[in-house]
C-alpha cells in the first residue's frame, strides 16, 4: 500500500526545506514566474500548485515527485485556529476587527449591498518610506459581487 | 442620579439617527473634515471624538449634547464576536485566514522580524474600474515595528 | 431624543405582528411581489427592503412608518449562534456537515478552483410527491466563482 | 496482534491514492454505478461501502484488502470542525446561517410541524449555464419528517 | 404599534403563573388531555400548541388571550446552552455522553445503518419501585429512519 | 521500557478486530454473559472490564493479553467532544436539548427535589414493531437520588 | 396579566436587599435554623427554600410575599460560566484540575469503581489556625455511589 | 541527537507500567514516604519529584533513569479542558458550580477579602462510615491569602 | 420592594458620572488618598471600597449613598471575556502568551515551585523617557508563594 | 526526502536536553550573551535566535546542526491556549483580567489614546526582599504607540 504524505505533511517539508536551502521566498516566486504573495501562499499550502509549476519547486527545494499531484490539488484553505495568537498575523485580525463595520457601511453606501469578493481577489505588500518609519502596505483586491437573486432557469 | 447613555447606546442612537436623516457618512466626515473611514468607524464606536467635532457630529445627528464627552472618552474598541457571520465582514477574515501566513513571511523577509502596526495605521477604501467589474481595493497601511527588547533605562 | 428601533427590535415585532394579523409568509410576498424565501428572509432581517416595499410592509403589519429607512439599509446578516440548536435549522448544518466535503471535490472536478457563490445567490423551496412520503426540496443556486488573482490595475 | 487502519487514516490513503492515480470521483462513482455525491462522500468517510463495491475500490484504488471490512463499517460521520475555514465549505454554512431561518418558516408555513430529513435525504450537484456566468446547483432533497408524539405502544 | 410579548417571554410568564396558582404540570395536561412530558414541554416552550389548546391554558394560567397565536406558532426549539450545567438536565447528557457510541453501535447492528428519529418521537417518564430505592426510568421512544439515498423524482 | 498501549490505544484495536473478525456486539456480550449495552459500551473504553472477561474478550479479538489490566482498570470515561456531530449520536443529545427542561419539571414533580443517577443506572435497547416502522426504544433507567445535605459525621 | 420576578432577578434583589440591611449570610441562616453553606447557596438560587423559611427570610430582608412560591420551586441550578473568571471561585476548580485526577484514581483506589455523589452531599467551611496563617478548610462530604448496572424489573 | 521523551509520554508510562507490575497508588506512596494525595498527582504529571524519590519510584515501576530529571522539573500543571466529561472528576466541578458563589461569600463573611490558596495547600481523602453509605470526605486545606497592596519596596 | 443598582450598573454610572464631571482618575484616587491602579480598579467594579471611601466618592460623583454598601461588598471579580478585543488590553495579554512560559521557568529557576501571587500583589504604572519615545512601564509585584503541602492540622 | 524537525518539535528537544545536561536557563543566557528572559523566550520557540548564536546552543545542548536555520527563522509565536491552565501562567491573566481595564484607564490619562506596545518591548524579572516573603517583580516595559492615522503618501 503506497505510504502517501498529505497536504499538511508536504507544507512542513518545504518550510523545512526552504531554511535548509536558503531559498527566500522572492526566489522561489521568480523561478515559477508567479507573485510572491500568491507563491507564499500556495507554498504554505493555501493554493493548488498546477503540476509544470510544482515540478520545479519541488526540484529546487529537494522534494520527492510524488508530492507534485497533492500540490496540484485544491486544498482545505485557512487556518484551522480562526484568530492565532501570532502578533504578526493578530494584528490582521484586529484590524479587521476595529474596521470591519466601518468597512463594511462604506462598501454598502459606495456600491450598494454586496461583498468584497475574496475569490476573485488579489493581495499585494509593500515596503514604503515614511518620515515617522517605514510602512508595510497591503492591498486587498475584490471584485465587488453586489447581492443578486439569481438562479440557473 | 443621573441617567447618562454608555458608548454602545449612543452608537445604536447614532446608527438609527443617520437614517432618519438621511445622512451619507460622506456627508457627515465632510462636516468635520476627517477622513471617511475614521469618521464612519468612530461614529460607530472605536474611536474617540474629540469634543469640537462631536459637537458638530451630535448636532448634524440631533442627539443630546450630553453625549460630547462620552464620544471624546477612549471606547472598549473591536467587535464582542471575533469573527463575525456577516457576509461582507466575514470575507475580510477570510482573507486573513488564507492569506495572513503568507503576508507574515513577507514581513519578515521583506522588513525582519516584526509586524505591521494597527495603531499608527489607516485604512483607505476605492472603488476601481476594471473590464471584469468594480473592484473594492481597500489599503492597509501601517507603520512596521521592529522586534526591539528595549527598556526604560 | 429619537428613541428609533432597531433591526433587530422591528424583527421581533414583525414576527408578533403577521402572528397577531394571521398573515402567511406567501402573502406578504404576494403583496410585494418578490419571491417567498428572499421576502420571508428579508423580513427576518436577512436583506435590506426597498422604501417602496417596506411601505407596504408596514402597512399590512401595522408597524410604525419609521421603520422603513432601517428596513431599507443593509442589516448585519447571519445568525449569533452559528450552528443553532433547533432540528429544523439543524438538520441543514448536519447536512452541510455531512456532505459538505464531497460537494467541495466535486466543484472543484467540474467546475475547478473556485467556490458556489452565496451572493450572486437564490434558495428555492418546494413540496414534491414521493410514494414514501412528501418531500421538501431546497435548492442551492450560486454562481461559479473560479479563483482568479485579479487586480484592479 | 494485527495493527489495522482505522476509517481516518484509511480516508487520507484514499485521498493521496486517488491523486497518485489520477482518477475522477466520477470514474470511481462509475465504476460501482452509484451517484457520484454518495460515491464521494462514502470515499471521504461518511458513508459505509458494501463490501462488494469496497473491494472494486480497494482494487482501483492499490489499497490492501484488509479495508474492506472497515469501509463497510458505519463510520462516525460529520466533521470535527462545526463551520470549516475552507471557503468552498464556508459558504455553505454562510447559506444556511442567512437563509436558515427563513426555510424554516416556510417549511412550517408549507408542511406543517417538522424538518427535512438528512437521512431519508439526497444530494444532487448540478452545473448550468447562466448569461451571468456558470451556475453551481444544489438540490438537497429529503423527506418531510412531521412533529408526531408516537410510541411502540 | 403593538407590543407583543415573544415566545421566551411567554415561557417566563407561564412558569411564574404556575407556581403563584399552584397548579401541577399533570393538572394542565390533564385539562388538555395531552400526555403530560409533551405538555410540559410545550408550556417551557417547545412544541407549537394549538389554539384550542392554548386557549384553555391561557385561562387557566390567567394569561392574557393575545399570547394564543403566539403559542400555536412553530418555535425555535432547543436550549441555548448545549450542555447546562444543571445537575438534573446534565445526568442525561452524561448518559448520552458515556453510552451514545454504545448505542449508536447497536442501533446500527440491529436496524443497520440509521438512526432513532428525535421527531416521530415520545419520551415518557415514570416512577418505579426497586429493593434499592424508587428508580427514574426514562423511554426514548423513536422510530427507526434508515439511510436512503432518495430523491423526489 | 515497557511499550505498553493506553485505553484509547487499546480501542481502536478493539474497533478494527472486531471488524476483522466479522463478530457481533451480541456474540461478544454472550461470551461473556453481560448485557449487550454494558458490554458493547465496555469495549469502546466506557466501562472497567473484570480480568477474568478481559481475557475471553482478548482470546476471542486476538489481542495480545498486555490489554487485560488496562481494560481492568477505571477509564476516563465520556465524549471528548460533548456533542458529536455524528447524527445518530446527535440525535440522543437533541432529544435532551428539547425535552430535558421538561424531564427535570417531572422529575421534580413526581419525585421531588433530586436527579436521575447516571451511575447507579442501565441503558436498555429494544426494537419495536410499528404500523408506521420499527422503532428504536431506549430506557434510561437509574435511581432517583434526593438532594440530601448528610454528613458523615 | 401578571409581572412576576424569576429566581433570577430574586436572587439579584437579595442580593441587593441583604448589603442595604447589613444582615450576614450567618444570621440569615440562624434566623431558619439551618447550615450556613446550604442556607447562603440557597439564598443564592441554588436551592429551593420550603415555603415556611422562605416566608422569614423574606420578612428579614423586606421582599415582596410573592416571591415564596418562586423560592419554593426547584431551581436551574450551576453557574452559566463553567470556570468564572473571580480569582476567589476560580481556585477552586484550580484546585480541581490540579488534583481532580489524581482523587478520581484514590476514589478508585479505596472504593472501587463509582464516584462521590455531589447530591447526597454538604460542604463545610471553617476557619482553622496554623503557624503559618488561618486556613480555609473546605469539607466535601458526598456518599460513595457505585457503578451499579440496575434496573427498575 | 537525544530522543528524551517529555513529562506527558512518561505519565503514559506510568500509568500503563503501574497496571503492568500491579502496585497500589498507596504502595508507590508508602515508599517514597509521601503522603499518597500528593503522590498520585504527582506521578499523574501535577508536581515536581525530588531526584531522590524519582529514582526509587522509577526502580519499582521499571522506567529508564533518564525521566528523573524530567520527573524532577517544574510541570506544565492543569488539565487541557477546564472541564472533563469523566463522571467521577465532574462531580468535583458540578459541586464548584453549585456551591462556589456561597463558598466565596462565607470567605468573606469569615475571613475577609480573599481566597483560600491553591499553593499552600493540601488534599485529603477519606472513606467513611454513615448509616446511609459509606462516604468519600474530601478535605480542601488552603492558607487564606487576604487581598493585600503590597510591593517590594 | 427595594430598586437597588447591582455593582454592574454603579460602575456604568461611575463611568458616565466621571466623563460628564471632568474628573481624571488621579483626582478621584488622590481624593480617598489611595494608589491611583487601585482606585481606578475598585470604581471599575473590581475591589470593595472602604464605606467611608464610598462616601466621598459617590459625593464626588454625585451618586445615591445607597451604592456605598454595595461598593463596600467584594465584587465579583475579571473580566466576562477572558481575553478581550480592546487593542490596549489585548496587548496585556499578548505579552503573557508569548513571555509567559519563559516567565514560568524563570520563577522556577529563581524561586523555586511556586508562582507569583495575584493576591499578595499591587500594579503601578509610570511614564518613562527614552529617546525612541516614551515608555509605558508596568510593574507587577506579587509575594512568592512556595508550593508547599501544609494542613491545617 | 529530508527529515528535518520544525521549530515546535526542536523546542521539545532543547526542554529535554537541558534538564539532562543540568544547564540553568541563566547559564545557556550567560554563554550568549543576552538577557535571561529573552533567551528563555527564544528557546521555548518565541524569538528567532541569530545563526552564531544557533550554533553555541546547539553545542551547549549537544544538538544537531541542522537546527540552526530553523531556530534563525521568525516562529509562529504565542500559546495555543489563550489561557492556560497552569497556576504560575493563569496568575499573569488573572492579573490581566482584574487590571487590565484600570491599566487602559491610566495609559489613556496619563498618555492619550494608544497602547503599550508588545513589540517594541521588554520583560525583565526580579527577586526582591520584603518583611512579608520575597516578591517576584515582573516589569513589563513597552513603547507607548499614540493611535495615528497616518499613511504612506
Amino acid at each position: 500500500m503506497l505510504e502517501a504524505m498529505n497536504r499538511r505533511e508536504i507544507t512542513e517539508q518545504i518550510v523545512a526545506a526552504r531554511l535548509a536551502k536558503g531559498l527566500t521566498w522572492q526566489e522561489l516566486a521568480d523561478a515559477i514566474k508567479r507573485p510572491v504573495v500568491w507563491t507564499t501562499s500556495a507554498l504554505l499550502g493555501q493554493q493548488p500548485i498546477p503540476a509544470e509549476l510544482g515540478e520545479i519547486l519541488a526540484g529546487l527545494l529537494g522534494l520527492d515527485r510524488s508530492v507534485v499531484p497533492v500540490l496540484a490539488a485544491v486544498p482545505m484553505r485557512g487556518q484551522q485556529s480562526r484568530v492565532p495568537a501570532d502578533p504578526t498575523i493578530y494584528r490582521l485580525h484586529e484590524a479587521v476587527s476595529v474596521y470591519g463595520p466601518a468597512i463594511k457601511e462604506l462598501i454598502h453606501e459606495q456600491f450598494g449591498d454586496g461583498i468584497m469578493s475574496a475569490i476573485n481577489f488579489s493581495v499585494d505588500i509593500d515596503k514604503k518610506p515614511h518620515p515617522g518609519g517605514d510602512r508595510v502596505v497591503i492591498t486587498l483586491d475584490g471584485k465587488f459581487l453586489p447581492y443578486e437573486w439569481n438562479s440557473a432557469d
